[in-house]
């Protein structure tokens, strides 16, 4: 085993400019022992239900050590920083914004929690910037992070606050009303770089319900088959099929089922049993 | 010389997801004490020729260790996934559907070759995912790197089979028919962000035909300079110069030749000694 | 302390293309000691004042160590490539075209400097590639920086030159002509992933003005409001606020500032203390 700690970062602020680099150099300078994982910094600007949702997704697999997740629109206002410590081996850090808790939840909920109160401890050369409080990624969330990396403890960090008490976004997987419910109102929670559109909802909402499915959207149905993965798809085809999380997604074999049906994240539509009849 | 290992990735996940984040994440939990070199993870989705051709282009340079490639239209169904090692320091790690070879024989070849049969080595924080069989990068491919950085045997890894078998791509360098020819079919096998556009030829195939060049597509002829580096060319002008790799490229002076000239990856061309008359 | 080097890296290469991954790969192969910190890649094509602002932006912030810069339009032509060591514990290398001065300048300058000179030294595997002269980051410049990464000296890569006779840019902040003047010409110097668009001005330019700034471009007038971050504005609302670097930047709450004002990089505005008149 290595000693290194790890550093994992999921941010929105993008490859082009240097914000990410920034934050992984300030990392480097503070935490000169640990190494970063980028998970990614392409969340879409200011979108934190898409930052919360993808970090949630990696969760699971990240290595121990300090996560840190910034999708910060009210970044400079009194909006709470947090750390949080879990009983999963892994610590997150970043805004109270409702972006960290999918992700802690999924690895088993927060036990401690702090208010991020510390002063900063690591003028850049040169000497401090008067700068504007517009990149806490940088000025506070690396800082509490390498801190953390650092085997500091948590409790120098700030102020205890409850976890229960954290910001929560209104997300939540699908769930089919009965038995008998022949159709299940989901979301688009996600559609990747391959056009899969991933729904809130995990198979058992289709079990019994045989492997044609109609897929609704206002007076739109689709009838779509369910299938192992993309290639058992016909070209041109719209597929449901189980993806890497655990939950249903819209495919198709080596296109963009998402282009397709005209779907973008967010999207509320409905899967039902196929019944072969028009929606409206 | 550290010794830590090395892990290189080349695959088509993208920056915008967290896929890539992903797979480092799983290395980093498997493999600690390795490093790992992202090549590129923008293969455009699927493009298993673009994917070779990078892999290809980059081998010579990758430092020694564990090269993992994955472009991978048809994971989960039966298609097999390899790891082949050669005596050049490098083994490689992907699906077995020609994204590994040209890699493979560029660096002298593959020595021994294991289709992939590990069992699950490391569930996820939490517990399996009951989820499908579309992210072989995090599932299979990562923990079989892991498992070669970690100094693990290949024959662990799963049955042995010739490396003369694997899949291959049908893509081979353009060659002068004659001594005397003076036209020569090429295939544009590579538009890089600046727009030059790499054939799949070496100088030799335009030795003796002086330093102008016909580039035609159809009954379109375009006469070409033939120069050493992109500022050699006057404004607007397209020029054909030897690239990185050592082929001819189709180029500009900070514009795109590409573009101009409204070539895509896969288009068929020919060069020839340059007749000063049109096409057709 | 960790006794890793650190190689700091921003190019124009792209994160598309295997060109910054082969340059990772060559620095891990010829330091495999250093960790490399990617500031970015994906400078504007043969943008050298783009990439010279950014390197400026992030020098403060970086671990000490080498710098690598690339952008570098006269790639093979007989323009200098250059290593610049400073005090501040950062060392430079990349072309002599001015991207490298802003971030020296901002360190305290540069103490000693070579023009490089170095003999390839660590062939790729397979031997040289009768390649062109269009790829120095992989060729010439991370084989320098791995060598002021493994301790080597300086002068060990080639010829003293004196540090002020470096290619500088035209690039400098604005200033008010006198405590009187009501209105300063400005450039957009960067307009980020965001869309904020920060001017070449420090606040001090704007003192005394109160609250409501005047933004002009031709006969265009736009009066905002000076805010202290983002969530201070109205929906549809511009602000001017100070960023993350002390200057002054027109934006938006959730939105693309630079988009709503039709600005690009490089543009000339003037902002000046608001008269409620209109400009022309």
């Amino acid at each position: 085993m290595s000693s290194q700690p790890t550093i994992s970062l999921l941010t929105d602020y993008g490859n082009r400019d240097e914000f990410a680099g920034v934050v992984r150099a300030t990392l480097r300078r503070l935490a000169p022992a640990a190494d970063v994982i980028d998970l990614t910094h392409e969340i879409p600007p200011g979108d934190i239900r898409a930052g919360a949702l993808a970090l949630a997704r990696a969760a699971p697999w990240l290595a121990s050590g300090v996560v840190v997740g910034v999708v910060d629109p009210t970044v400079g206002t009194d909006r709470r920083a947090v750390a949080v410590d879990t009983s999963a081996g892994l610590a997150f850090v970043g805004p109270d914004n409702g972006l960290l808790v999918p992700a802690i939840e999924r690895v088993g909920g927060g036990e401690r929690a702090v208010v991020l109160d510390l002063a900063p401890s690591a003028p850049p050369r040169g000497g401090e910037i008067d700068g504007g409080r517009t990149f806490d990624g940088r000025d506070l969330f690396a800082p509490a992070a390498a801190h953390l990396a650092n085997r500091g403890a948590l409790e120098e960090l700030g102020p205890h606050i409850d976890p229960a008490w954290l910001v929560r976004l209104d997300i939540s997987d699908a769930r089919r009303g009965s038995e008998e419910a022949a159709r299940v109102d989901v979301v688009v929670w996600w559609i990747d770089r391959f056009g899969n559109a991933e729904l809130n909802a995990s198979p058992d909402i289709i079990a019994g319900w045989g492997d044609r499915i109609d897929v609704g959207g206002g007076c739109t149905v689709t009838t779509v088959r369910r299938v192992g993965t993309f290639a058992d798809l016909d070209h041109g085809e719209i597929g449901l099929l189980v993806d890497s999380q655990g939950r249903l997604a819209l495919a198709a074999n080596r296109a963009a089922a998402a282009e397709r049906l005209g779907l973008v994240e967010g999207d509320a539509l409905w899967i039902g049993r196929s019944t072969g009849e028009a929606g409206c």
